[in-house]
């Protein structure tokens, strides 16, 4: 059918609501009707030198939008510059070239990596209602991806974001899937291999469902956003950092596509292998540790599932000429004794200053992956690099270096002493007598996260017991710490309703 | 993960829009992360004895909904009774058992009845999001359903709806699917039928991307809303109607799930069977005429198409004991000379009313149908249906039934000189000498849109030339109606853009 395009003045109504996500605008159902547009139709709306393109929501009310207005959201009223009754042009837009390959997909056609690339751009872009979005999800997640389809789409993601340049030969990373709480061996582990002269780029998340993100714990020494110019000087200074991924704008594509994939836990198999490749690529890594922890409360159930991940990953890693290691661990409990950013980063100080209370789980974690890494890049011989690492840490270097890296991104000197949990606490202890048989590390981080955590980086809980251990009725299992009574009366009430430890 | 409900009280912020679908409910990101609830989640929202359900978006400024406040649409506060500043609770609601049937969907599992039944219901009750609701019918589209799932459907879909009970054994109906502008046969047809003595309670659509559907063509002479008591009174007494099927509430599941289908045009087989035969089966049809025109213009463009779904009609219809005659007819240019409410409604009534100026092809179609759903339901043999409707058409029986049925349905006395279009108007000439080789059937329907149809029952388009058609250079091809000159001219510039006839 032929393209017609009409054009209609409409009055601006400031609906005084931000949305977030792609541009909507309301019209009346009336002027919809004059204008032959429908609802999820696009136009373009027009001021002066400034168009947008945009999603029609119809209102059927004129409490809602009357006829000849249009209701505008902050992020479009913000994008044309316009306000309350001022007149803009509207008019049919045509449809993007991507719901093209959307359909394609849905009709089991395998993308190009042009088709890819020009999906892709949508997305960062913005220019896909939710609809549209999910139906491609959804295609990928029923109907697969091919090997070379997570590819083209690794590499379109690469392509829409930034890439760091390194002088180095050597790029070194290491990313876990679907971890535990507290896990913070990252915060160990990169000093370490800085200290051994190896550049180590390392993007981490905040949290999204746990307590901290590795992000969110090594904000509580230093700034974890910075400004790509000094993220070059971090490297040419320092050889590495601890950056949050988000704030260097590193395949963007992906935090779009998360939000239609939560609300089925739908994470097809390609999509997931892209967004994690593509940041790697990203950040320029040319070895990369990769751990897939096994276990009842994470992500990957199976040693099935992770020999298969093992083997796409190697795959792909040989296609972006990424030397990759696949280490598949088992994973049944939370990690070092401090759960919630200001406690895990305590866990890590005494850790780093090799503190005799050091939480030795996440010593000895954090050697051995340093020491996997150290072979990896050739640093030493298959065998040798745990004691490399852990000469490194004894030595007080790792520690040296941490303090480096920390007044590089722009924090002070950081004081043990100074790290306190929440003020307000409450102990929970033990009703029976006997020994640790499982923790729920689910309901420990649901617990952490309403005391506050990751937001109140004081907020949290810090575990006397691990798997095992023996227990006497009234003995302390668990404190919570929160800043505020109001919410740690909310952590009380979710610790009475979950069972967080079996005796 | 255990469930966890911790409770909440936020002051109400009239947000003043209507949304209409799904409830959704804004709160800002602090109380969000105190009571631990994420984008998507569902929470009741509760004052006094009123509780709802509804899906949480996340504000995140201040400016949308700041801290302590949740942001109410229409539908909400119309639903619990509250205004500006009251105080509602608010806590985490468990999802919908039917996010675990769509689930398995995605992950290529057959769905039972009982699942299908659940699934149907919580679309019905407005409980999914748009991302929920899309990841369903994305699976049904890709991965296909089975008959057995279609019949599922089927049955599901009647079951959350109305259903007609009938004295008569027999019960006609007929259906076509996609049809071209003007193809108003069904108004003369179902007179027809009940003039020998016949039951036919025919619902019809309302346009949604065309000029006039039959319901707004019917909506000329009478309404074609009634309450329910009322249907049954027009069943006993006349013996059928022509009503809007929206109206009747049957197999409500459909409109719902036509929303997200729209924007990518995915409409998966087995959910088209079974949105057609599910409000079929709602009005308690025993015998079915299906008609599925096959054009270029129209939704089915081959042959092959067409024989596959006469197939699956067939299967679907034995088994919900349905008696079928699947039609497969040629389709190519609009049937009758007017396109608009008004414009087919002369159309109908000259033909009823045995007019020497009738439109020929709309009389003869409507007389082919009727005759075989005469031979279909046993009034007549085979081949001699089409002499009993032609019989019943010229003695005036017809019409004195269409003049009952419009009485009935509370309408006057029809007038076709009261009928006029719209009083602005404008003559399209052709261009040039020859014979009309093709009529694009969309582009009329653009032009007659946007001239005001349906909406505005006189406007719209008489068409003076069909295909094959000699013309010569200024001659008219076609009139424009509207009821003002700013539709009209609307009209106008569309008709510019457009290639509505080839000669």
């Amino acid at each position: 059918m032929n393209f017609c395009n009409l054009k209609g003045m409409l009055k601006v109504k400031d609906l005084d609501i931000a949305t977030g996500g792609t541009k909507v605008v309301l019209i009346n159902e009336k002027d919809a009707r004059a204008l032959d547009i429908h609802h999820m139709d696009r136009v373009e709306v027009n001021k002066g030198k400034k168009t947008i393109t945009a999603i029609v929501d119809i209102a059927e009310s004129a409490k809602a939008v009357p006829a000849g207005k249009i209701g505008l959201f902050e992020e479009v009223l913000e994008a044309l510059k316009v306000k309350n009754n001022d007149v803009v042009c509207i008019s049919n837009a045509p449809k993007p070239e991507s719901l093209t390959h959307i359909k394609n997909k849905l009709d089991g056609k395998e993308l190009t990596y042009e088709e890819t690339a020009c999906l892709v751009k949508d997305i960062v872009d913005e220019k896909l209602s939710m609809i549209e979005l999910t139906s491609y999800v959804a295609a990928n997640y029923t109907l697969g991806m091919t090997r070379q389809e997570t590819l083209f789409l690794t590499k379109a993601m690469i392509n829409t974001g930034n890439v760091l340049k390194h002088k180095t030969k050597i790029v070194a990373d290491l990313h876990s899937i679907g971890g535990v709480p507290g896990n913070r061996t990252t915060m160990i582990v990169i000093p370490i291999i800085i200290s051994a002269g190896i550049t180590i780029p390392k993007t981490s998340s905040r949290a999204i469902t746990s307590p901290a993100g590795t992000a969110d714990t090594m904000e509580v020494f230093c700034p974890v956003s910075v400004p790509m110019s000094k993220v070059k000087s971090l490297l040419n200074t320092v050889g590495g950092f601890i950056l949050w991924g988000g704030s260097i704008n590193l395949a963007p594509a992906d935090e779009k596509i998360i939000r239609v994939e939560s609300p089925l836990s739908i994470d097809p198999e390609g999509q997931m292998l892209a967004s994690i490749l593509a940041k790697k690529a990203s950040v320029g890594a040319t070895h990369l540790i990769m751990e897939l922890p096994v276990g009842k409360d994470v992500k990957l159930k199976n040693l099935k599932e992770a020999h298969h991940l093992k083997e796409e990953f190697e795959y792909l890693c040989k296609q972006l000429g990424i030397k990759i290691n696949v280490l598949v661990t088992n994973s049944e409990e939370p990690i070092g004794n401090g759960i919630g950013p200001v406690l895990e980063a305590i866990d890590v100080l005494k850790v780093l200053q090799n503190f005799k209370e050091a939480p030795q789980d996440l010593r000895c974690k954090s050697l051995e992956m340093a020491g996997i890494l150290f072979e990896l890049v050739g640093k030493t011989k298959n065998g040798n690099g745990r004691e490399l690492a852990k000469q490194i840490l004894d030595s007080g270097q790792a520690y040296k270096t941490f303090l480096k890296m920390v007044k590089a991104q722009g924090g002070p000197i950081p004081d043990i002493k100074k790290l306190k949990p929440g003020k307000h606490s409450f102990d929970v202890l033990s009703t029976k007598t006997g020994r640790i048989k499982d923790i729920d590390n689910k309901a420990i981080a649901k617990i952490a996260r309403i005391a506050g955590a990751p937001k109140d980086k004081h907020s949290g809980i810090y575990l006397y017991k691990h798997m095992g251990d023996k227990i006497t009725k009234g003995e302390k299992l668990f404190t919570i710490y929160a800043n505020s009574n109001i919410k740690l009366n909310y952590a009380k009430q979710a610790n009475k309703q979950l069972t967080s430890y079996i005796i």
